[in-house]
């Protein structure tokens, strides 16, 4: 097989020429017959058009060829009726165009909420991609789904087993409105191994979970998100449940995905750091995870860590504030491994100027040791800059 | 009596010639013996050791004299051993300047976290404070305990009672790391009513509940948060329990209180606007709440709002994120009464101009019907600016 191609799958992209000009702005991915395709959506109970479709057509998708319409810069959310009927529209129109069954089309959308799509420019577009698609077109159809990012994320691996190759490819934006559950985002990972949907729906929540689910950039989360991941099996390689060649691509889907999700923090709406929390010896998972996101979401430690201010006062008082911690006297704290904080004060061996220059990095770790059990989470985020204000204060205008 | 005057109530300031240069600094309020004090204190685990000494101390206190020493610059939290026996340290000094028991003086503090005191300065700056002390130095008071404040909060209220007055007069500083359970803030309201320290903690109790309780600017909530209702009998007016001047003296310290809570948001850390949430016809409190701040807080809607973006989707995204939330099938939105969402979607009548004009105005009115119960809450909050980045990523420097 060809390098930057997973078989079974092509691509094209098109203009709608609406919100972007004349950039490239929708993206037909054709998946050959026997594809499997687990997908992800947001856990917001405002769910975009199609989202709703798209849930809707899983239920009733069946064997053949299946096709993935998205479109960047309408979000197609909170149009209510009107809204729905317009994903059908498409869908139904691009069913005919494709030959494909109805329920084997999913509909993905991002952009801005609230205003109604123009529907006759989606459906010439997408028709036009369906004419541009080809097995290469992974760079094209990076940028397409682009809304505020600046820069396509498209990451390959390979896995041998034997003489035979597995191949991974995704794809993914989203860089504002990132919270858990997850991130307001598009995702699209490819595989050409065969693997049956239950074990591919597994290692899709698997993948999740230290991936999308464990980065958050403002905490507001979309009507939008969805992740699909596809296995096609063009590789002729089949994935045996509990078998070593599990182990090995779960291994590596996960390490995709964490590396996507890393590179949607570093391309956060205005970010000029990577600031990854880790929280240590926590009573529980629960106490664990309110830690780590409280931190990763205070305005004051963002803003703190833009400026190079080894601020960990503000570390301090949002651990305090957490709702399960009634104890900060064992909690320590680490920036980039210099002692800010040693059992609830400030460390004996901090100094300023040390900490200061600890906190220039662009890539800041902070470790928050809870003394109160052996639990961790990490969660991963960016920092606060004016830029991110100004980015969100003009999205629509 | 004289116009703004609290009879029992004297106030000082002074310059400790730190972290302000020559700015007055520092405040001692003495209390006559006979005064009833009511303290609250930040809900945060992490708790500055002024407020560590004030809750110890208030355990004690005697009805004799009593002192409130309060300096800004500095929060001395974070410091460990060293900070609490600086405080006692100023203490000590202070109650034999004085003359007064040691457990009736109380400690506040307001500023940087993590940095040691200077003590020396701060004893000086006290005895100085307390030379300088008038009854008519409500003013010079207002302004000391400022940090990031651009005004000084002061306000005065008179109510009749027969021939004779009460007053009251109350003044608060805060501008940011404001949160709920309460709000970074000092807080001092004074009255010249009698009233017993079981009533007089009912009230306060009462008054914090839509004031500082009900307001947020970024979440974050600070180791000094402390509001003080003190009540002299100076007036010679007793407020007994379940009379009509208690159904009085309650409403009118209520509204101080709201008032000062106002006063903080219209001049939180670069705010431009004053955004009211309004959550109406929730299943119960809780859902009201957490409906509230989630929309309250979400930095995309603040950041739409300095933006004058009525970027209603935000709003309703930030409502659907809410884990009390599985329907808003019936969730309507109005902005400065405009009608944004109607049950879910973008309500018929909704038009980008006008919206536009709506959410020009400095005073926000974000209404949240969910039509799912009849329980609701109010919360206020500022827009997210460039200058609350620059204010916040500089605090230090």
């Amino acid at each position: 097989m060809k390098k930057n191609q997973i078989s079974g799958v092509s691509l094209g992209t098109a203009s709608s020429h609406t919100r972007y000009g004349d950039r490239d702005d929708v993206l037909v991915i054709s998946l050959e017959a026997g594809s499997n395709v687990s997908c992800k959506f947001t856990s917001n109970t405002f769910k975009a058009a199609p989202v709703k479709q798209a849930i809707k057509n899983l239920e009733t998708k069946t064997k053949g060829e299946k096709y993935l319409l998205v479109n960047a810069g309408n979000a197609n959310a909170g149009n209510g009726k009107k809204g729905e009927q317009d994903v059908t529209n498409y869908c139904s129109h691009f069913s005919k165009t494709s030959s494909c069954d109805f329920n084997n089309i999913l509909p993905f959308s991002t952009g801005v909420i609230g205003e109604n799509l123009d529907v006759e420019a989606h459906k010439k577009a997408f028709d036009k991609a369906l004419k541009n698609n080809k097995a290469t077109n992974w760079n094209k159809a990076s940028k397409a789904i682009l809304t505020t990012d600046t820069k396509p994320k498209l990451l390959k691996r390979t896995i041998k087993s034997g003489s035979k190759e597995i191949n991974l490819i995704g794809f993914a934006k989203g860089s504002g409105m990132i919270g858990p559950d997850f991130a307001t985002l598009l995702s699209f990972v490819f595989t050409d191994a065969e693997i049956s949907q239950s074990l591919l729906d597994k290692i899709h929540s698997e993948s999740l979970k230290d991936s999308f689910d464990a980065i958050t950039i403002d905490g507001d989360t979309s009507p939008n998100d969805s992740s699909c991941l596809v296995a096609t099996g063009g590789s002729g390689v089949k994935i045996k449940k509990s078998s070593q060649l599990e182990i090995t691509i779960k291994k590596e889907i996960k390490a995709l995905f964490k590396e996507l999700a890393k590179l949607l923090v570093v391309d956060a709406e205005g970010a000029t750091k990577f600031i990854s929390v880790n929280v240590q010896n926590a009573k529980n998972e629960n106490q664990a995870k309110e830690v780590a996101f409280t931190v990763a979401l205070s305005p004051l430690v963002k803003t703190a860590m833009f400026g190079n201010d080894a601020n960990w006062g503000r570390i301090l008082a949002a651990v305090g504030r957490c709702k399960s911690i009634d104890d900060i006297s064992k909690t320590s704290i680490r920036i980039n491994n210099l002692p800010m904080v040693n059992k609830g004060s400030k460390s004996k061996s901090h100094s300023e100027k040390s900490a200061s220059k600890a906190v220039k990095k662009k890539n800041i770790k902070i470790d928050i040791d809870l003394g109160l059990g052996k639990k961790t989470h990490q969660v991963n985020t960016s920092d606060f800059s004016e830029d991110y204000v100004l980015i969100n204060s003009e999205y629509r205008s």
